[in-house]
């Protein structure tokens, strides 16, 4: 049977009358070039339906080739700065790559389960805080068996391990590190009155990072006390709501706050200004994610490299054997929202 | 012949033996339900292979009732939250929505569309600001046809109409308005030096703005000055180099800013900052789209509704009959950024 040879960027070249450099510049996007040029490059690579390189293998019937990553919402600088790391590994290994959101509604993460499943989808990338229970494990263990039957691989991010003989991948943050580290920043400057606000009972992230507010507070010899731990979920409208309501109780019976994620924090800082409290002056307070507004609130918080998880989660996926839990290292960003403490 | 009827979620309450009202509550996810409830529904739903009504639509061979958004990048806010308005009508409307960025390159946006024809999606939204010459003209009259030709809708949001005979539709804001109306209250207090930061010519979105700039500024008898439109990308690095720049060249020659957008804001109010020079009571600035970190840093600025404009896509595409571009208004949010000019 005879196979018809695939148009090359030479070809591309060759009919639009410029250079190769020029044709990838072209499709590259991020030269300048003359529109007279871009059309001409452009004309040529219609006519000769050429596909770039990086893209072939995605243009296949279906979607093998290409990578799916499955958020509650993009419009959450965590997601987001995530599924930005998972587009520009898959563009770098040749995959186009889909962001599928869920809301959170398990209805919709199974309807994009299947679809991909069907669509055969190299990889499929979970991400995001859950409730880690019989059910979820059923789901995910289910979910990992049927992609890995249709040669798809199921990636977890920031989620716990399924366990042996679960085919799903997983990398996550050292996240009770993180809350270890920037509580004993805290403890280091005095704090002992430690207000963690973003408390979730069951939810895997909020409890990696309270154990580490924990763990920090028996290191340095202070007695936790469950009165300084508050509900509240990782947003911004939440950790102000509930800030409010403890500040509305009476003076606040805690020198700094240790704010689940940096949405909680600004919130939490809004309803210190809103109780004439000021930061650092009066409350210290620390973050953690280190995404906007931690930079403009000049918030003091735990940097995640949100890209490199996104990064490692492809490359794990595509490396196409098997592998351990990866866990990515994070590290303070100290600002200026924290104030020693002076006895 | 025959058809199996298809599973009902009435079907599902009896097989788990709970009620309706239940199982909805569990496949929404966004009410609290017991972890055992939880398993016996979700068994059920696998049993039963259930498919939830919102999503059947989407789960047939190909894409067909999927709607995808194309964007540069989900790290943006201004993208972001225009996909999650789209993911949020979609929803609504029982189809599934897959977001796909091109980091602003050519090559992977020309194969996402091919992917997007291919997979026969009901329709695609290509979001976001573009240099509006003949080669791209051209190119989106081509998608716009060859989807059409499956069967498939184009929907361009934030972009200009491509103009009679092509089946394209167009969603946008009114963005000359909301830069008229900005530049007017700059005005109002007595302003007449006005920096705009955020030039880039060819650019449909910028071009709008300075278009609204320059013609308050002609109603209110102020002489444009060249001097005074300094170029910048819509990003806070190049709000930031931009205004550094400017400044280091000796001080202001102006006593405001109007930013392209709010993360170029951001980035000259550090800028400023780090010169002694203190918002408002130095140099008044606003920005434009409303999104973080305009709250916390106290910004006025421009809102546009942002996911309101992605369900109006969604909408106009699946209303399947043709209709003129859709313009959505703007409005002002005044915060603590601008102070009147004591002459």
């Amino acid at each position: 049977m005879t196979r018809t040879r695939r148009v090359t960027i030479r070809d591309v070249a060759v009919r639009a009358g410029v250079s190769v450099a020029t044709v990838s510049r072209v499709l590259g996007g991020d030269y300048p070039v003359l529109p007279a040029t871009r059309n001409k490059v452009m004309r040529a690579v219609r006519e000769l339906d050429y596909v770039p390189n990086a893209h072939a293998r995605a243009l296949s019937a279906s979607l093998p080739g290409a990578v799916a990553i499955v958020v509650n919402s993009v419009a959450v600088p965590y997601y987001a700065y995530i599924a930005q790391g998972v587009e520009e590994q898959a563009a770098l290994e040749g995959r186009l790559s889909l962001i599928c959101t869920t809301g959170g509604d398990t209805g919709r993460e199974l309807a994009i389960m299947q679809m991909m499943r069907e669509q055969r989808a190299e990889a499929v990338i979970l991400v995001g805080s859950v409730i880690v229970d019989e059910e979820y494990r059923q789901r995910m263990a289910e979910y990992a068996h049927s992609l890995d039957a249709a040669g798809s691989r199921l990636v977890l991010c920031g989620r716990p391990p399924l366990g042996e003989g679960v085919p799903a991948l997983v990398v996550g943050f050292d996240n009770t590190g993180g809350a270890y580290a920037v509580t004993a920043h805290l403890l280091s400057a005095g704090h002992r009155r430690i207000l963690y606000l973003g408390l979730r009972p069951g939810h895997s992230t909020s409890d990696s990072r309270v154990a580490g507010y924990r763990r920090a507070l028996a290191d340095y010899g202070v007695p936790a006390d469950p009165a300084l731990e508050v509900k509240a979920d990782f947003s911004r409208e939440s950790g102000y709501a509930a800030l409010s309501r403890r500040l509305a109780e009476g003076p606040p019976d805690f020198t700094a706050i240790f704010a689940g994620n940096d949405l909680v924090a600004a919130g939490a800082i809004q309803a210190l200004r809103e109780h004439g409290l000021r930061v650092p002056d009066d409350i210290s307070i620390v973050g953690y994610d280190d995404v906007p507004p931690a930079a403009d609130l000049g918030l003091t918080t735990v940097h995640l490299p949100h890209d490199e998880l996104g990064r490692a989660a492809v490359r794990l996926a595509l490396a196409r054997e098997p592998a351990g839990p990866i866990t990515l290292g994070t590290h303070i960003v100290v600002r200026d929202s924290v104030r020693p403490v002076t006895p």
